[in-house]
């Protein structure tokens, strides 16, 4: 099978979608999940824009990926100046990135009226830039912007600016559907002039999905000769999104016998997609090709029923192969294989016990209906996990809590300077503990309480620290009454962790993810269960 | 310029979709609402499935539409059974639709192992069902079920069954590619395969988005020579749902010569998508083609003042033409000519301001370093505005609130069953109200409280309802004390907006994003600011 080489964009056009916004370590988690997926390049962003962006290139450099080529992202030198005094291109040099992909004009019309430069100008600026990256012993992409606006306006020279950067040594060229609005056709028209004119040189396409046909568009780019194909995951991107990275890849290999990232790579489809969408802090979209939840879930009698019989007429493709299912239910674990897997990844070895992998799944897919989701959460999921084999005894129990948060006017209606209140009763074995934690937040002032209870028969939780607090309504037709979900990641310094909790009430989800994430923290190193006073000398007391 | 006919399958294969459940009058007023858009064909549903569709029926005879036909959909008759004896054929005829549609197989597996009927025999059902219906004076759409996979697996039958239905009279064939799996250049070739075997048929095309190419695939078979497209508003469809009939219909016009609904009509896009979602009970996703909020949104210094200069450059169409408009995303990016246009957008007229630009721009800055957002918080950027201008008077002020949140023990130190009580003191004009509002969540016992407080002084906000909630921890690195971030979407029916709130605590984050919706929605109602008691008739009072 032929190799089309995938290109993620999700770290730089995806960051443009409305919504997201993502942290360090949000780009750095999606960075080696689409590593472990098989995706050739990763762009990164821009190297130099801000603080961000310059300490994710440093932590790549430090701990390169394994499979994918990082990628910083660019523009070619500014117009009247030599790329080797151009800050940018230094900065894309600096990043330590193997690949440089830059952007450059290729619409006459672009050229003169925004850039407000000669064409002569633009065809030198993209020329010296690529061979500028060239020499600097880059990996370089030159990203024609524009080019079938170009090639619909004035196709000479739209070709003349791929010849630019192909006479300069650029590895790849991709071609730009920037504003999203061609059609399939013409863009097959397009792709092939270019491929024809230039034999041997590589281009990728990239497409947003202005009218709807982003996918189509990079299908129809690769069956005209491109062989790179950019996009992001999930589609986001700016305005209505960029073309999915992860259908064009299904497409790619189900459909149209190219080869992608594998068929094993391939089933982690539906996580990968969903993994991205829970670190951008979205649900994904239930009817996205291939990997929503709906793909394969089917209504209506005659539908259903034909499904037994005839499983073809009513499903375009296996499920499985690319990690969905039939059922509604969509997980990371929806197999035993990979429940089993991932048990061995958080150190718990399943294979002992195949009787309990089935009812460990229906759990799983239980607490999923209800709102839970692991695939962040693996700190709750050892902790389910434990407890199906019988193992899981907590260090810990609630007898109540009271969250008390008091407020008062800043300007005219808004508030200032909250003061919260926590108190909280637990038993540790035998022994009983009153605490009252004080915080500016109502999670701060029940985590500082629940750590005081706690401190003196486990003094482990002092080290460790939440990091990241996510918060996400599930159903959000019903506003302040709707599902909440919780994902909390806690450090103790040398390792971190996720937990989940769910519950209409936010405070509620916030307790049980913050009791995950210190029971999973005393467990995993291996702190005893203590039985009370007696053992550890421990009193009720207040703080 | 060449028609193309439209035929919406919304009511059929739109009630289809995951979560959408249409009542009689939800489905009376979409029809309503497509036929003054234009729409050719409305397909109602089974005339006998149920009552409601048998009530729809009924009305619609009595209420004719004013420009589209509506259609009843039923099956041809069954295997060894003669059309007069049929009884759901003999429903469509006395549904009183001026169209049948009919759907019959095309795909000899189908029928062999679904059916469980002869190829012959299936043949004779098509022809039959047509010629039987076409004697009964109807116009007769026959829906080739599976036809593409037919044609892939068995080209002359497919092509036989369509010789049947076009022998015995069928006013359209519609080729469907129920599973999805299809991919344009297969469309293309295998309706021009139809298209040049039977001239002078009319032809249309039924696409599912399984592998995210409806919309293309519907142009593919334009192109081949159909002439009538089927899809859903919005895409709503079974599994990943239909072609989205309202892109395929601004791609159809704006971008390939043909008309389908007029140039006027097609103004009505946006607000169409809008509608029809609503009465779904959905929110449109934002990153619909032509018709999202997002479609023709911007984010980005680059961008910004690239648009200004060469709109055609980042937008694909004109966004009057298809109803949407053109929205600036302020962000921490943005310099003054995107702040004027965006206060435009929201009916400010900073022209005649040019002094204050700045100091808001500033504004904007400091609140944006400070964990701000405006991006989708188009309701507090205005508040701000106005602010800057002098022209804001706050509607209430706050004097306190206390919230408190009970929990109790669940299993082991997981909690359960939370309950919520907020008291709030607040004053308008010179009057003061005390409220109290209970519910599961601290958010939602706020909101409550604060709709009591108001009721009196101003009845508009019992409308003003929370669409969407999300929270999001802005420094990661310092756990439950770091900044909260909160972005409510509040709907009055009509119209949506966005706010935002942001402080260390995130009960005091959602209080102050709440005070700005509901501000924000009493501004732009034009309710005027009551001074107080002896205007309204209110006094200190407690839920």
């Amino acid at each position: 099978m032929e190799k089309v080489q995938t290109y993620d964009c999700t770290l730089r056009d995806g960051e443009q979608a409305e919504g997201i916004s993502l942290s360090l370590e949000d780009k750095l988690r999606i960075a080696r999940r689409l590593d472990d997926f098989g995706i050739d390049v990763i762009e990164g962003g821009f190297p130099a824009s801000n603080p961000k962006d310059i300490a994710f290139f440093q932590e790549l450099r430090e701990h390169p990926l394994r499979h994918a080529k990082l990628a910083a992202f660019g523009s070619t030198c500014r117009k009247g100046t030599d790329p080797r005094d151009d800050p940018g291109l230094a900065d894309l040099v600096a990043s330590g990135a193997p690949v440089a992909a830059i952007v450059g004009k290729a619409w006459d019309k672009q050229v003169t009226r925004a850039l407000q430069a000669s064409l002569d100008e633009n065809l030198r600026m993209i020329a010296e830039s690529v061979a500028f990256l060239k020499d600097q012993g880059l990996e370089v992409v030159f990203d024609a912007e524009h080019f079938f606006d170009g090639y619909r306006s004035n196709r000479a020279y739209a070709l003349e600016c791929l010849a630019a950067a192909s006479g300069a040594g650029a590895d790849c060229i991709a071609l730009c559907d920037t504003n999203g609005g061609s059609l399939p056709f013409f863009i097959e028209e397009a792709v092939a002039a270019a491929v024809d004119r230039f034999p041997g040189q590589l281009f990728a396409v990239h497409c947003h999905n202005d009218s709807g046909c982003a996918v189509a568009n990079s299908l129809a780019a690769v069956r005209a000769g491109a062989r790179s194909v950019q996009g992001t995951v999930n589609g986001y991107g700016e305005r209505v999104g960029n073309a999915d990275l992860l259908t064009v890849i299904a497409d790619l290999q189900l459909k149209m016998g190219f080869d992608c990232v594998g068929a094993d790579n391939l089933r982690q489809l539906t996580a990968v997609a969903n993994y991205v969408a829970e670190v951008c802090t979205f649900s994904l979209w239930s009817h996205t090709p291939y990997a929503g939840s709906s793909a394969f879930a089917h209504k209506g009698g005659l539908h259903a029923s034909a499904i037994a019989r005839f499983p073809e007429a009513y499903e375009h493709t296996q499920p499985e192969l690319v990690g969905n299912s039939t059922r509604m239910l969509v997980s990371e674990l929806a197999g035993k294989a990979s429940l089993a897997a991932k048990a061995d990844l958080l150190g718990i070895d399943l294979t002992d016990h195949p009787e309990y992998i089935q009812s460990i799944l229906d759990e799983v897919k239980q607490r999923e209906a209800e709102g839970y989701s692991y695939e962040v959460a693996d700190g709750s999921l050892a902790l389910l996990i434990e407890g199906a084999l019988g193992r899981y005894v907590p260090h810990f129990t609630l007898e109540s809590f009271r969250v008390i948060v008091d407020d008062r006017e800043d300007t005219g209606a808004r508030a200032k300077d909250a003061q919260s209140e926590a108190t909280i009763k637990v038993h540790v074995g035998d022994a009983r503990f009153v605490a009252t934690g004080e915080g500016v937040g109502p999670v701060g002032a029940l985590s500082s309480a629940l750590k005081l209870a706690l401190a003196s028969s486990y003094p482990q939780v002092a080290a460790m620290h939440l990091v990241d607090f996510k918060v996400r309504l599930l159903d959000e037709s019903t506003g302040t009454d709707a599902i909440t979900r919780v994902v909390i990641t806690t450090t103790d310094g040398s390792s971190t962790w996720g937990t989940v909790g769910v519950s209409e009430n936010i405070i509620e989800a916030s307790w049980n993810a913050l009791v995950d994430s210190l029971e999973y923290g005393l467990c995993r190193a291996g702190v005893p269960v203590r039985q009370g006073a007696g053992e550890g000398g421990a009193e009720t007391w207040q703080s």
